[in-house]
Order: structure tokens, then sequence, then C-alpha cells
């Protein structure tokens, strides 16, 4: 695996920042068969992003979410790669029909959007432009399972895709409860964290509910719709997430973390993600 | 602690029940100081529901889903136990103000929803009426947070509290995605049980925000808030539930798991939560 980063010394701290994680992996058995030392004399640095992808089969580009940037990368990666590499953007935000339309290649071009930190999570979104080849998203597919992360297939692109959509259903509803003065944001927290993610974090909504009616989820949605109906047209409206009840969320936060403890807190937050990861791999 | 049910037999059914559970429980480390023999003995089964409640503290009233049968409950309740006991409902659907209008003792009254499996997941919401005493609220808050669940407070009754409106948040935008052609059941499910609930799981959505932005929570909405509000546009509405997107939603389940099977795969369920919750124990 190569690096390249335009920024001078850029993808040397990538490098050390790789190394620095190794050990930390190794220990919580996420490294599979290699050793912290065999990983990181597989990942080495390029002077150039024509030697980069000389003879890449795939490439992951991560670079800033602009589209004039991405733009022009994707069109001299498409120029300087071998004509058979798949070519993937890592973007959250921009669709990849408006990355890649221009380009002589782009059917090999695709959407392989990944969750911070992708070391410990494994989801990866692939998500295909209206001309990208089928063979494209099957071979960014079994990439990702290969390497031990979870491609899941967006069918069409969709602004958001689906990881982006269904956090935004739920910033919606907590910033609506808070507003509303139903909740304060430790409780719209613990709600989630000690109630409805112990099920989500190895099942996901709709497993959730097929289980939880004797017949299944038609059952489930037959029994239950009227309730969920009559909650979601309550739904249909956004608190102003700027206005005063930003105002609250950051004083609930900052009562728990204050500003300067936040970089502490990323840690600890890294540190947990790493415990759940072993502990998953170790439930499979 | 006693139990005490009008159906022949029920409430030593339930005792049964909890006699098969505590040896796992133990297993898992989640009895605390207590053996399973010894938590058995403290569970004891009423004659009538008079000697049911006689000297309670608290009472944590489990019936049907019906509001007239919950009223007469109260009532009864209301009537028999002493004048200083808590009297909590376990409802998940109706408000509190409906169960407890007309009683005497409306003040010491309170919903308290706990979320299935209660013994493995800790989240009991405590909602007041407009007339549940803040007395009320801290006795039922204070004996949950003592036999080790997470009590939060709604602030204020809403229909659906704040579990049930969070999780129709994310089955609407789930069932309007595969509806919509955009991904299907099982990428839905792999979205937030591989990318977004590891997360959720320890943090919820607040602190997740939290910590994505190097200012915290209001540096992350005035980066972001224009993203999210795009998004939010376009989920102003509702799919069908149970249109032509129910087939599809059934078809993909039933593909994983054959309907013979349901039963088996609660079963995997709930021992996945308990080496859920026995990780969690451990994390604190």
């Amino acid at each position: 695996m190569r690096l390249w980063d335009p920024a001078a010394g850029a993808a040397a701290e990538a490098h050390d920042y790789i190394a620095a994680m190794l050990p930390d992996l190794a220990q919580h058995g996420l490294l599979g068969d290699m050793s912290p030392e065999s990983t990181l004399e597989a990942i080495t640095i390029a002077d150039s992003l024509e030697e980069a992808v000389a003879d890449a089969d795939y490439i992951q580009e991560n670079a800033p979410e602009q589209l004039d940037v991405k733009q022009r990368l994707f069109s001299d990666l498409d120029r300087l790669a071998p004509q058979d590499a798949v070519l993937a953007s890592s973007t959250s935000a921009l669709l990849p029909s408006a990355i890649t339309e221009g380009l002589t290649g782009r059917a090999r071009c695709i959407v392989a959007h990944p969750v911070n930190p992708p070391h410990l999570i494994p989801l990866v979104e692939l998500v295909p432009s209206p001309w990208t080849a089928p063979e494209t998203v099957a071979r960014a597919e079994s990439l990702m399972a290969e390497i031990g992360q979870t491609p899941v297939r967006v069918e069409r692109e969709i602004d958001g895709f689906l990881l982006n959509r269904l956090q935004t259903a739920v910033l919606d509803e907590a910033f609506r409860l808070v507003d509303g003065g139903y909740a304060s944001v430790e409780a719209v927290d613990a709600c989630m964290s000690d109630g409805l993610a112990p099920r989500w974090s190895f099942m996901g909504p709709f497993e959730t509910i097929d289980l939880n009616a004797p017949g299944g989820v038609r059952d489930y949605v037959t029994r239950y719709q009227g309730m969920f109906m009559r909650l979601a047209d309550t739904m249909r409206y956004s608190a102003d997430w700027t206005g005063a009840v930003l105002d609250t969320v950051e004083a609930g936060r900052r009562a728990r973390v204050p500003e300067k403890d936040l970089r502490a807190r990323q840690m600890w937050r890294d540190r947990k993600l790493m415990a759940h990861a072993a502990f998953r791999h170790g439930q499979n």
C-alpha cells in the first residue's frame, strides 16, 4: 500500500500515526495474522502521485471536501492510474456523479465512504454514480470485505447516502426534544446509549423490529404502525439547531466535558471504540 | 420483592422464568454481590393484590396496554397500597395523565418505562404527569439507579416518550430508503450496526457530534447544519410502511431468518445482549 499527499511531510505524519496505532490494534487482536512490524512495512510513502498510482489496483482518494479539488484530482488519477484500477472517493458530502461526470474512465469511479475512525468502525458505504460499472462496485466490495470492513451497497446515489441520513433523522428528533423542553441533552444521549443502541449495535433497526413481534416484521408493523405514524406526524419540522436550543445543548455538554478536556475525551472515545471493536471481533 | 398476577399460575411462571435466567446472569457477572439462590429467595409470590402491595414502598404495574385496564388497576393500587408508596406504570403507549387523572393519590403516580428485556437493557424512562410530585420522580429515580438501571427523566409527558420517538425517526428513514430503492434491508441494518451504533452504544448522538469537531457541538452544528437541514427537508413524509415496501422488507428479513427460525433468533439476540451487557459492565 502506498500513501501520497501533496502537502510536504503529510504522508510521513500519516505513517507515524499508523505506527503509533499498530501496537494497540495488535494487543486488541485487530491485526489478524499480521504483526505491527509487517503491517507497517507493507505501507510505503510515494514521492509523487504518479509513483503512488503506477501499478495500483485500487485507489482511495481522501482530499478536502471541495468539488473542484476532487474533480481535478480524479482527472489526474484517471490519466495516471492503470486503466483497470478502481478509483474510489472517501467523500461524505459530494455525489459521485458530480466528481466524475466528465471523465473518460468514469465507469471505474465510485464513492467508498468510510466512517471515522475507519480502523475501528467497519462500515464502508459504496455509492455508484449512474455510470459506475457493476464490476467496479463488485471489486470495491470484495476488497473491503477482504480487509475486514463491512461494505454496504447504496443502490443509487442520494444526498447523505445512508449513514448520514439515518444520523440526521436521529439528530433532528434529538434537537426537537431538547428544544421542546422534553428532555436534557444527557437524557437523550442515555436513551440511545443505554436503550436503543445495545440492540442496534449488532442487529440494526429492521432486525430489531423483526424479532419484536411473534410473527416477525409484518406482524410488528401491523400492530404498531398507528403509533409510529402518529409520532412521525409530529416530526415534520426541524427545530432551528443554531437557535436557543444550541445554547442548551452546548451548556449540557460543557457541564459534562469542559472545552479544554475535549481532546482527552476524544482519546477516551477511541479507546472505548477499540474495546468495542475487540469485543465484536471476539463475538464473531 | 413480591410478584402478583390475576391470571392463575402466571406469577409462578414468571418466578420460574427468573430462576432459569439467574445462573446465566451470575456467570456474566450481572448479579452484583448476590448469588442466584439469594436473589431468587428475595422474590416471592403474593396470593392477592392486597397482599402484594401491603407494605410496599414502590409498585411497578405491567398490565396489558389498555387504558381502562390500567385505570382500574391504578384505582385499586391507590386504594390498597400504603399512602406513601410510589405507583409506577410500565406503559410505553399511554400517557401517565390518562391513567391517573381521577385518582386521589395521583401525585405519587408516574410512568417508569423499561426496555425489553429489562434485565439486559438498563434504560428506564421516568415520565411524570402534570400532577406527579417532584418527590415521586426523585424516589423512582433513586430506586432505579440503586438496582443498576439507567433512569432518565422525561421533563413533560409526550407521546412515545424519548426512546420510541428516536426509534420512529430511524425507522421512518429506514422505510423511506428501502421504499425509494436506495438500499436493501440488510444494507440499512449494517449501516446502523457497523456504522452508527458502535459510537452511539456508549455516547449517544449529542456526545458523538460534540467530539466530532475541534470546538465541540457548536462548532459541529455551525459547520454542518447546511447539510443536515438539506437532508431533513427530504424527510418530511412517511413511506406507507404497510405498502409494497413491507413486502420488500419482509422478503429481505425472511431471506436471512426464515419464519420458523424466529424464536431461535430471538434467543440468539438475548445471548448477544447478555454478552454486550457483561462487556459494558466490565467497561465501567
